[in-house]
């Protein structure tokens, strides 16, 4: 009943040696290479290949680390409040949440981005291209995604930050460029403040980079396991899951318990 | 109905303004320090003091990240099979699986060193600690966390990788010793082959690094996300998770379906 | 920084009395009402109104339970292996695949036949609507959903079975009409085998039952978590999961290790 | 590279049949059988042999149903603020906070009694076994497991309602009796009110039941899956999520914000 092999070229081991896309982990890895190359290894199946690579891969990787107080890190702490021993299960918890909703327009911006450019050598006519993509999304009703925030605004000082490395690197192209030109556009179309967002600049970034946009999605989730870790580390010290959920408890079904 | 305060120090926002553990995201940290250092970040909420302190945490979570073909990477793929549009699924039911059988040993032996060392700059009698450790963990008839590798032998390649790197920074310890003295003294009573394995060599570097036991499976949690994203990748381009079912469906139902 | 009250209708509890749905834990439910009347509690905040619609709901209910090995269950075993102490793990895992790719198409086919009858009373032309549905989708080079099956064919004999009771109950309506009318056009249209499958049924019948399609996968989750759990009974008595682990990471990377 | 074979003998299918546990879907199970005894199938690989067995495990499994506003409650809802589309991730975000502070009890009060009778016919003296159980764990300064509940006091309502209907069934045996001793032995020894909780009578019955501990908590975990879902619909209809988040971050980030 075998239809096809099972074939994986990530890594493999022996008994004296661990490799791992074709590095030595105890020879090349280990002491040699930091935790962001290693990121970036298993994501690229190489190393980066100059500094600039290197710099602009760290920036948006630290932008997706943390951000406080959300649904996400509540999930990580109510979870860690009930399973204190399975901190795997407590980081599960909070990258569970990483949906449509908060993470999803990352990988709908870089999908937008990179079906309107498919070769980012050829990256046809920007302005032309940003018009038409929003008044094609207004006509379909549909959400621009990338531009607003409900809280940083007028601008996105995330974008602003990772926009200005991508310049300094050489990764602000022709991606940038057209998700600068989208906000504008729409800013000018709807007469509302429409700042290109963090998830939008990470968006272009990834795809200058020759990130896939499926693979946006992975990226987020990687960086935001590392952040809550963060969150349980505080649950350890200062818990607040109980009290929250007593306050919630309380207040959600104080019209139905009987008065005494 | 309300006991306590809620209150979490790890980052504010404004509009405006995004600060992470004191650090401006913007200012100090896009562009300005790498995804190693911002994971030192939200475990210590500090960054590294020095070139050797940021090393040995690097070396120690490049480790963590890939380890090939395992339950955990196989659960990661079983559910992007099913759900490809939720990456964060696919990646949470990876790390569920981080549990007592292949991440335990590492708290354990964190745990082991801590309780017997509860001040590094006092170690005491580090091979009197070793053999009555060794011969309390036999009298009880417990396993001694991280002596012994069933595939790694005689000698656990990565634990080397990983001490050298920690001589070179100056981060084996008391702890680290005590660690190898355990593995020394468990082969002496024994008469069996049981190297120090890579969780104990982590369990030493963290331990002297200041990670309380319960915070060392958040860090092979965390790790691991990064490297399960490697595998989504991999599933996307060369799914192996419809073939592995289809097959160990027929083999395993082949006793109870009916011969045509 | 209230914006609006927090509100439970579910439950609520004091130290002698717990009320779920209004009714008494202690007086009303534990002894008095079964799992399928608890579950049916659950989803509709009330108790079936009559043997018909309980037994359409339990019929329903049975169907969603146990599949076998799937992706889904392999990923519970898989994450039981690695942390048998957490139970609750091992059956979120399995549960995390239940995705587009499995489960998708019963909240698509629901969707599909509440959004062409909104009104089960003014069913309107059903045949007329299964021929416009059906060349929208082929126009649209959609999938249909609920028609078709890999393995159970030329008819699926689950959704016989669901029909079959349908049909006793009272609850075969317009929604499984068209179902059966779609099923019947698209085969007529692409000329090729395409039986209503088992999604499709359960999606008509929770339709007539007015379970709104976002809940349908619901329904399907908490069933198949009772199916989880007769898996990891089964790993705990006789184990696939490490065996399964060793074949494919032997088979996946012998291209790459060393011959010796 | 095979040591050893794969067997499941849960289920079985083929184009036109399925079969689980020796029962045939579309005969035997769809339209025949409630989702009770598809639990107990499931769990028991055989029917329930009476109404009694029936009627006993049901109420086991609806008391863990529902919970009302519980850590992990809220951890499903803050998934499914996040992950809308992904209701399979929100339920099993909620389950995966079920683990030893709110679940754990169910083991270990199950664990001790099936360790004191390992033979339920031959439970020898119950007083005795009382008594030196409470004597031992108070020695070893351990927790009692399933005696005392912080909001249930001075008794558990929860575990006189299943004790009766166990008494009615005739599943008040020597477990119940046991675990009656050890609460009574309990308040003797400690002076302190503790009466014997929900999940110490639920760890009796199914140990009358001969549910081996491991087993227990993964009947919680399949039950309480079911009471999530009712918290998705419930979510869906009248969100908490959003307001819960925002309202703790703006209190928890307070003493950081700068005031404007």
């Amino acid at each position: 009943m075998q239809r096809s092999e099972l074939r994986s070229d990530i890594a493999w081991a022996t008994p004296t040696q661990v490799v791992i896309h074709g590095l030595d982990l105890c020879e090349d890895i280990v002491g040699k290479i930091d935790f962001g190359d290693m990121a970036f290894l298993q994501i690229f199946s190489r190393l980066p290949r100059d500094a600039d690579e290197k710099r602009i891969f760290n920036a948006m990787m630290v932008i997706l680390v943390e951000h406080g107080i959300t649904p996400s890190s509540l999930a990580t702490r109510m979870t860690y409040c009930g399973a204190p021993e399975a901190v795997q299960a407590a980081v599960a918890a909070g990258l569970l949440g990483l949906g449509s909703v908060f993470v999803g327009s990352l990988d709908n911006a870089a999908r937008m981005l990179q079906e309107a450019i498919p070769d980012k050598n050829n990256p046809g006519d920007i302005s032309a291209l940003a018009h038409s993509i929003v008044t094609e999304y207004r006509a379909r009703k549909e959400i621009i995604p990338g531009v607003g925030h409900p809280f940083h605004k007028p601008i996105d000082p995330r974008s602003e930050a990772l926009f200005r490395v991508a310049r300094e690197t050489g990764y602000y192209g022709p991606y940038a460029e057209l998700m600068t030109h989208i906000g504008a556009e729409a800013e000018r179309q709807t007469k509302r403040n429409l700042p290109v967002n963090v998830t939008a600049a990470m968006a272009a970034v990834a795809s200058q980079m020759d990130v896939p946009w499926k693979v946006c999605r992975g990226l987020a989730v990687a960086a935001r396991a590392v952040g809550l870790v963060g969150h349980i580390i505080e649950e350890m010290k200062r818990p607040m899951a109980d009290e929250l959920y007593l306050r919630t408890e309380h207040e959600a079904t104080a019209h139905m318990v009987p008065k005494v």
